[in-house]
């Protein structure tokens, strides 16, 4: 399976690109709007899977042909480019792919960070209006950033699935679990994703105010 | 100390009076709108803690009496009774009080439950809205109410403590972390309970919609 992560030159991209690349045999696609940067980095990732004698299957291009070569292509981008992204590579999305939504929308005050969803409900919700014919599924927006892309640091946290397409959030759940340490978790339909985004202000706030804390996931039990 | 259960007759202001008076020398006043209610249950609370040999300090009380006894009044009433339950108990309630807000607001349709915070942003703000001079703290949101109130069941979990009195909050959390197996982390001030609150829907969509998944609580990790 090939799964492109668009933006996945910076932040949650790196992470699961690496981890993907690590632990399965996948075909990860790096996908950047600028080819350039997602072939440098792409080269980047390899050395470093290299350095630890991985086998992996990394490419880099951009974001319009990763998405049409991709069954997955996960929306690692800043919350304000998620719906500019889709239309971008809209003409390289199928009814067969589904889109991944990863992002978080949130500002920070004297008080710490808070949720700021879209008016659809949340980014999730967002996506799916900019990409009616396209499954989409909300997913990893809990992961630390820092602790994804340290491939010395052993996950043991989970990412809520949601999504309103039963295959498509199946495909999305399975493709989570083959990363090590991670357990997905069916969130229910995407109109609930809300829920799911606002425990990344909260995981932030916790790491400012409580010390030794820091690169938090969560994990429900 | 003396600890109030406003409502403590049921649901987590159960699992609450049990646990404190199991694991605490804390007074635990069981408060209800009905003084005899209050006592009914007190009794079956003592009952059962007499039946597993535990010391335990547990009175009855209606709330108006239970509020002017304690040091930490805990509102654990349905959310839409929070801000009336503190405006009947006002004349109880000083400033070297602390008020603990447990309660979320939130509904359900066809995707599952949705965070409903109210107009003040969320119920903590709103509790606070209605007792200016009294430090309120949100706490214990999260706890799984089956779990907390069968004394079998091991915590292992966390709640999110958040005010804008430092002394108050500090004092919450210590009284959470009295509870065995309970780690209470500081989430900021009371203008990001909402993050906290909206918790709790989200762990009840994924008791739902995942199998062997039930009595949910979340550990930050």
């Amino acid at each position: 399976m090939e799964i492109a992560l668009l933006g996945g030159t910076g932040d949650i991209g790196e992470g699961l690109a690496l981890r993907w690349a690590r632990d399965t045999d996948h075909t990860v696609v790096v996908g950047s709007r600028d080819s350039e940067k997602a072939t440098h980095r792409a080269d980047d990732y390899r050395t470093l899977l290299d350095e630890r004698g991985v086998e992996h299957d990394v490419i880099g291009v951009d974001n319009e042909t990763a998405t049409e070569r991709a069954d997955v292509v996960v929306l690692s981008v800043p919350p304000e480019y998620a719906v500019s992204t889709v239309e971008t590579v809209s003409n390289g999305l199928t009814s067969d792919d589904v889109l991944v939504s990863p992002a978080v929308s949130m500002d920070r005050d004297g008080a710490g960070f808070h949720a700021t969803p879209p008016e659809d409900g949340s980014v999730a919700q967002a996506v799916a209006g900019a990409a009616p014919d396209v499954p989409v599924v909300g997913a990893f927006q809990n992961l630390a950033a820092g602790a994804l892309s340290d491939l010395d640091t052993e996950l043991r946290t989970d990412t809520v699935v949601t999504g309103d397409d039963p295959e498509a959030t199946a495909l999305v759940r399975s493709l989570a679990e083959e990363i090590d340490g991670l357990r997905a978790l069916d969130g229910g339909p995407l109109a609930v994703t809300a829920l799911v985004e606002s425990v990344t202000p909260l995981l932030i706030n916790l790491a400012m105010n409580n010390e030794g804390m820091h690169d938090l996931g969560v994990r429900f039990q």
